[in-house]
This record gives C-alpha cells, structure tokens and sequence, in this order.
C-alpha cells in the first residue's frame, strides 16, 4: 500500500477547504454568522473588516454558496440585503468548533474561555470527538491513518 | 443573559488560533507533518513553498511550540534537523479531520476523497462528531448556544 508519506496529492480537501474559507477575514464573517449576526453595517463593526474587504469576501461567500443574501426593509430606508448561512455553511460548525476547542485549550487567557458553547438541551459544554463510523473513540493522529481514496489526483514534481 | 450576537470579543480562541496555524502555508506544513513528513526538502517537494517562506513558517512553528527539532545525520553529510509535532501540534488533528470532513463533501472531485482517514484497529473511516460533555449528540449550530465565558474580555468599539 503506497504511504501518504510518499505521494503528493493534487486534490487535497484541506487545501480545497482553505480556498473557500483558508482567508482571515472570511472565517471571522462565518463565525459572526453563526452567532446570528445578518446585516452588513454589523458584520463590518464587529469583525473590523475594511468596508471592501468585507463587501468582497461576503460576495464571495455568497458565490461558493455558503451564505445566501435575503431582501430587508427597515421603515424609511432602501431595500438591502441579510446574509444567513445556507446549510453548506452551517455545515462548517464543527470546523469552528474544532478551532475553539483547540484555541481554548493552548491561547486561551488565564481566566478561561472567553466563549463556552452549550448544549441547547442540556447547557453542558460542547466538543468534537474524533470516532471511527463504527463509533470507536480515536485517541488522536496516532491511531488513525491516511490512505489514497477513489478520488486521488497524484501533482506531478 | 447577553447574546454572542449583541457582543464583541476582544479574546476570541478562534482568531487566536488562526493567528497560530491560519496561515495557508503553514496548515500545509502541517498536514505534512501529520503525513510524517519530517525534512525540510521533503516539506518543500509536497508544498510546493518556496525556501524562505517554508523556513520562516517551520521557524514561527517551532517558536509557537507546535513543531520541535530533532538533529539527525546522513553519512557523509552535515546534521541537519528534522521537524515533529509536539503533543500541542498533534492535538490540532481534529481541526485537520474537521476540514477534510467538509471538504470530501463539499469540494472533493466525483471520484470521491483523495484521502481516506482510518481508524488504526478496525479500518473505518474516521469522523469529527460535535457532542456535549455529558455525551449527547449535537446535530449542529441551531442544537447549540455561545454564551460569555470565564475569560470574556469585551472589545471597545
């Protein structure tokens, strides 16, 4: 069996995955998503992204599908849009999860967490678990290993 | 109780941690590590960065503990040091698996995912599943609530 050691993927989903959302300001826009935040006057005044930049990684979200845009009016004022994640979006939470987890564990401040994320039901803390389908608990990197799949594309040198 | 969404915070652990590893090239410098890939011209070869952008990415690595340095020796060559996760570097491995997860579904080719991840004992694919501590599975973002934690430090406006 060939070792990931020795072969170069062309079709790496990390890779893939961090072109869609690999961009600071991109994974701070999401993360604001997920705490409900829609318009953008809001999005720029808690991420702190510049006004284009934010405009620019927004379209882009909306062009890989992970956010969709919905028509607001407030009294008085022009049509403008909300962003709501779309369940490609939505479907990136455990990454976000996987982030704060580690984050919380190694630069976290002293005090604790500055965010803990519960259980709607029963307010205990959430984490991701790494199992097998067969639902055996994988300790970590060591008792897993990676295998060419039925996709795999080899880069030439 | 406030909302995540009507606050800023100023210690978030997820811009903390793409502070440390949100970097393109150094989570491809990573995924290599976790390949097994240890030598500076072997991670240059699979990355495909250039000299001194892998260097200055396996120099922040290392200055970020998530990568240490081992000297070894080829006959007849000068000794040179080969790069292995700590234990902080190998616990970003559920954030790895989290991103292959999304990606195989989102963004692999037809064929399927180029890699395959397995569990060591039985051969089973493995997963991240978001659970609360007490064991219950989280279907996702709307099962879950971000509340302030411990460490909470407010961003001025």
């Amino acid at each position: 069996m060939r070792d990931m050691q020795h072969i170069r993927v062309d079709n790496c989903s990390i890779e893939r995955t961090l072109a869609v959302v690999g961009e600071k300001w991109t994974l701070l826009v999401l993360r604001e998503a997920f705490n409900g935040v829609r318009r953008f006057a809001d999005l720029q005044a808690r991420t702190g992204a510049p006004r284009q930049v934010l405009s620019a990684r927004l379209a882009g979200l909306v062009a890989e599908g992970l956010l969709r845009k919905e028509p607001y009016q407030e009294p008085g004022q022009r049509q403008r849009d909300e962003y709501r994640l779309t369940q490609k979006g939505l479907d990136l939470y455990p990454i976000m999860i996987a982030l704060i987890q580690w984050g919380d564990r190694y630069v976290a401040d002293p005090e604790g967490p500055a965010v803990v994320v519960t259980h709607r039901d029963c307010g205990e803390p959430v984490e991701v678990r790494l199992q097998c389908v067969k639902g055996h608990e994988v300790g970590g990197a060591r008792e897993a290993t990676a295998r060419p799949g039925p996709g795999l594309r080899l880069r030439s040198a």
